[in-house]
This record gives C-alpha cells, structure tokens and sequence, in this order.
C-alpha cells in the first residue's frame, strides 16, 4: 500500500502525506537514520516520543553485520530493531563507494572489502534488492553508482550511466520477488550461493525508488531523470549524490533547477541530507524526505541544534547554566535538564549525554519538519523561511 | 522526616518500609549508583520505569567534578539530576582509599590525588559532611576510613579508631549545619576559601548515617558497633569494609555474627554490595539496603542477571535466538527486543546495548528486592531463599 497525497503548496514548497504497509509518514519529513539497526543511542521508545514515523537503516551495514539471514530469522527489519513503523533501507551503494577500503566497480557490481572483517564481498544490483527483500522495509532504494562531489562530467556520466542499468536489474529483481508464489511463506534456505531469504512482508509490500545520479551537472540529471520516468510508474524519487562534497550552493541550485522538471505527484527524498538550513532550503525547493546522520553525530560530539543556531554543551559558559538546551523545544532533555548538567555529563563523559543530545537534535528537525508543514499549509512557507533563517543566522544568541 | 517500620520478618530477614523526606523505600530494596549524579546510560525516566526508589550518588567525585558549588547553582542533586525521589550521598571515603593515585591519611583528614585535574585536595570530616549538605540528599553518610580486605587486625582497629573520631566530627559540623537559621535561604557565597554553599533543603531534612568498619574482625566490629550506638540516635546503619577483597564466606560468615547484635529498629545498609547472589545471602543475614555499581557496569560489558546465572550476551549461542534476555522479566529490554539482537547491538558496539543491559540488570536487582520482600511477607523467606539459590547457581541452564 503505497500512496502519496500532497494537500497544500506554498511556491514550489510541498505538505503531504506518504502511506506506506507500516504507517503514515507527514510530509516534509526527516528521517532518522539507524545505520545498523539502531539509531545511535536511542531507543524505539525514544523515537516514538520524538515523533519519527520513518527510519533509514543500511543495507550494507546490516549485509555485513549480522548479515541478512539472521535479521530474517528473528522475524524481519521491523521485528529486529522493534520498530513497527515505515522503514526504508538505503541500497549500500553509498555506502560501498564511501567507506575506506578495497572496492572495484566492475558493470556486474562492486567488489569491496568489508569493513567489519575485511573479507572480499560482492554487491550486484540483483543482490541488493534481494538483500532489502530479505530486511523487508516499506522502501527499498536500487542500487546506486554515486560519483564524488567534484567529479568532472565525464565520471558524473559514466556513474549515472551504470545507475541507471542499474535500475534497470534492480526493477527486474524486485519484480521477481515481488511475483514469488507466497513469497512471505518460504522457508529459509541457508547452502552456500543461495542468500535469497523468506521476506516478512507479504510480496507486495515493498516499493522500490530510483535514485537520480548525475552530480552537480544539469544536463546529466535531466537525461537522468527522463530516463528513470520512462522506465516505469515508480512510487517515489530519491536525488543522491549531492551534499557528497560540493559546494552548499551548487546543491541549492541543482534542486532549484531540478524542482520544475520533477513529476509532481511523487514524493522527493534528497539522500544524505539534514542539516536545519539545508532542509528548509530544500524544502523552500520543493524536497518532502531527509535523511542524515548529522542529528545524532552532532549530539554525540555534544553539537546540539537550536532556533538560535547550533550550541555547543561541552563550552565553559555552560557550566552553571540553569537554562535548558533550547527553551522552544519539547523533548525530554529539553523538559528536564539544565545546560549545566548536559555540559557536566559530556565533560564528565557519561554516555547519558550521548543520548540526550542525540534525542534532542532528533526532535529538532522533526520539530522543524512539522514547522515547515504547518506554514506551508497557512500557505506562509517564503515568509517562515525568512524568518526562519534569519533566527538561526544570528550567531552567537544561542 | 525519617521513620523506619519493619512490617514482617521470616527468620532474621526483614521487610520494611523507610520514609526520607523526597519519598518512601521498600525494604529490603537496591540503590543503583549515579557514581557522577548519572546512573550510567540510564536516565531518570528509566529509573523511575525499573521501579528504583533511593538513588545513590558519589560525594567524591561530585566534589572535583563539577563541584558541589555548581550543582547548588544548579538547584541542588535533586534539580541537577533530575531525580525528585529519595538520594543518599556516599561519604567520599571509600572512594578517596579506592581510586589509583596519591593519598595521606591524617589525623585531620585525607590529602589526595583528584582523577580529574591531578591537583591535590584534602577532604576532613567536616568538610565531606559540608559537602553532602550542600549536595543535599536525603541521606549523608559519615566520612571514613577503609581498611583494605585483608588488612591484619592492628591496621583494621587503626582505622575503626579514625572512623569512629571521624564521626564524632561529622556529628557535630552535622548537627551545627542543621541548626543554622533557615539554610534554605542562606545566598551562595563564592569568596575562595569559603565554600559552604546554601543547601537546597530545610535545615531537618537531610539525616547522616555512620558507617561501622572493623575489617574481617568481629571483635573490631562488636566495639565499634557499641561506640557508634552510644554517640546518638541514629536513623539508619551502614556496614562498610566488606566486599573489599576478602572471601565471600567470611563476608557472610561477619553479616551473621553481627546481625544478633545490631539494634533491630535502624534500617541496615551494607555498602557496595550487589551481586544476585549476595543479595540474598546478606537479606538472610537480616540487610535492609545495599548499593553497587555491578549491574551496570556488568551490563556495558554484555554480561546480563537471569534467574538461571549470569549471561554473557556477546557469546555467539545467541546470534539467532529470538528470545528475549530473561523471560521473566518485565523491563523494556526483555520486552522489547530478542537476545539476537541485544548480541548485534554488542558486536556492532552499539551505544544501545550498554544502556539495554544496564536497564535490565537495575531491573533484575529491584525484582529481586521486591520477591524478597514478598517472601518475607509470606513468612516463607528460608525456603524461598533455597529455591531461588538452586535455580541462579545451576549453571549453563541460561
């Protein structure tokens, strides 16, 4: 059960509603990421509380480590992390061509050396469609060639190019599974050569999205995208390959210029991306799904977001502050704590920091994200934006 | 306000109930630690879940790290913490002769060695109990001096002696703090040199406990007892210098002698002591109250309390097993996720296991405090303390 619903529009800014088989996604949303089966530090109760309805885990990390087989075994993605809500599993793509070590792009696939215990592995198009079946979240994304920031456009073009043959196998694969004979019945299958797994979702429970490549150069993303349309009647878009090293800029003027040629009714997700600014900057620019590891990398380093631009807990002048994080927000760290605790905690190096930070940080895209919906349903989104960034700017209130 | 009533016993095994003035405890009942005024990984919101009633946090460590003066900036241990219910602060003592570094023990107090800074201060009788006040538990502990397991009888009646000086001092800078003229109001004073800080507590709330040593001597333990019961009426007991390093049984072999001799209307504390096992043992020998920092810290490193022993959940056994951790048990952790993953989240060195685990262990400790106090309302505690021990020592069952 797929379906998206765009209900209000303020410029090329977008408020919707994403059905998935596990639930309903508000849109502009941002996506926590769980990169391997778990949001660092949070819990699922965590995530309930701040209001995430769709988790990001990785395929690649999950393949590696605990490998698919035994996510399957104890009842699928969903059951594994306990989290009953939509889940989508980035490819592995990116992750393959951004991790340190080992990797070897031939047509077939990527051969790449596993960062856990460094062995030689192979990811084909077909098998990462097969591995997400065997995760079983609500959207599985193909499997992606993603070029790096600077790439001129010979390698931009090269990389769509493969991208887009890509898509083309992975699209085949899905359709497979998706055609399997009770496909939620089959029981597991463990010789060496064979991974495919039993999926959790009955077979026609997950989606597939492409993911436009093509770096930060226009003419490759058009061709891209007319060549993703015409393959098939997909249920989302996702535009990788930007915010992987270029200037921030050339990403606000690659989504401008894309945003008129996107199809309407489907819902943009822009991989990688969630810092506050660059989220509503892609939303003023008609972007409704985030996802990025900023919120709980940040809060880990004791970088927390505020209206007021970010804080750093960990500064000298906190040390007596009996004010909380940010006074504008309804967390649990913000509704019981002083600054002056969470900077003794990341001094004193106690893990609850750790969490509370991330908790917080979490919360606030997802605060941000409902902000967006709501002044682009009173049909305000420019004006909000405004002011919004011009709190955020002013350095050094926080 | 502080009342102590025993409600039951089953032979020497007490249940009680204990009044302070941020709540009641259940007796018999655990304290987990919050060594930096933060039980590690866990939050107030677990700890309120888990069902903890008295809270203990370390007067030693609050000292060089942030300073008592910050936490009374910052409202006092309560506000700081975020803990409304009942805390007792441990005296610094066991903690100054305990951590690694520089220490001279003197007449007058103990110079040492902060772990933080590597400064050298000096903590006297006084000063522990002025830094309690300005910490403001519910509960002080007299500052004293710990003799090392093994210590032969002239250094374990050494160091009886200096306690029982000690206390006597502590006593009385106690009993002036107390009779200070609305010390709620008093303003903070930040003069160097002049560190009593206003404590956040009505001058009667806060109560101070001794602290009985004597090593593995009864004799030692006998006289000091006497000394301790003729200086004043108390409102509680600790036992300390046990689980220092010597054998279990004279541990247990001293907790039976004493237990005769102890008055039976102050609620008995024995300090530091918190394995499953132990627990029971010491309930049996008439404790009503004991801390210790082994369920969380056995919970970072992935070793988990069940009713059949101890299980280490980093052991590849548990790969795909979708069981929960104890299956007995109500807590998040056994009620949420499969021992599969909890062994994921441990190989994958996820934060979320450390706090999982710690979880569950507080968890089991708290049940087990209440299904003892259970058993002695049932007047059943002998039998139920044999069965209980036959099931947690027949090993390789969990």
């Amino acid at each position: 059960m797929f379906e998206f619903v765009i209900d209000a529009t303020s410029g090329p800014a977008r408020a919707g509603r994403l059905t998935l088989p596990h639930g309903t996604v508000e849109t502009p949303a941002f996506l926590p990421v769980g990169t391997q089966g778990t949001v660092r530090a949070l819990s699922p109760r965590d995530l309930q509380a701040v209001g995430a309805e769709l988790v990001l885990a990785n395929t690649y990390h999950l393949h590696v480590r605990p490998g698919e087989e035994v996510v399957a075994k104890l009842g699928g993605l969903h059951r594994f992390m306990a989290w009953d809500r939509p889940l989508l599993t980035d490819s592995g793509g990116f992750q393959v061509f951004s991790l340190d070590g080992f990797r070897e792009v031939r047509e077939d696939g990527v051969e790449f050396q596993s960062h856990v215990d460094g062995g030689r592995r192979t990811i084909t198009p077909e098998r990462a469609v097969e591995i997400q079946w065997t995760l079983g979240a609500d959207i599985a994304m193909a499997f992606d060639h993603v070029a790096p920031g600077g790439a001129d456009i010979a390698t931009a073009r090269d990389a769509m190019e493969r991208t887009l043959r890509w898509l083309e196998r992975c699209a085949r694969r899905h359709d497979e599974l998706k055609a399997l004979p009770d496909a939620r019945t089959l029981s597991p299958r463990n010789s060496p050569g064979e991974h495919l797994q039993p999926s959790v979702l009955a077979s026609g429970d997950q989606t597939l999205w492409p993911i436009l490549q093509g770096g930060v150069h226009l003419t490759l993303r058009e061709a891209g995208l007319g060549r993703i349309l015409d393959m098939g009647a997909w249920t989302g878009l996702a535009i990788g390959g930007l915010s992987v090293g270029e200037p921030k800029q050339l990403m606000y003027d690659m989504l401008e210029a894309l945003q008129p040629r996107l199809p309407g009714e489907l819902p943009r997700y822009l991989m990688g991306v969630g810092f506050p600014a660059d989220l509503v900057a892609a939303v003023e620019r008609g972007v409704d799904l985030f996802d990025c590891v900023a919120p709980t990398r940040h809060g880990r380093n004791g970088s927390a977001f505020t209206p007021d631009g970010p804080v750093n807990i960990r500064n000298a002048e906190h040390r007596e502050d009996p004010r909380p994080l940010d006074a504008t927000c309804d967390c649990e760290t913000c509704t019981t704590f002083s600054r002056g605790y969470l900077r003794h905690l990341f001094v004193a190096e106690e893990l609850l920091g750790l969490r509370l930070l991330s908790l917080h940080n979490v919360r606030f895209l997802i605060r941000l994200a409902a902000e967006m919906r709501a002044a682009i349903r009173a049909r305000d989104f420019p004006r909000w934006a405004d002011a919004w960034r011009r709190r955020y700017t002013q350095t050094g209130s926080a």
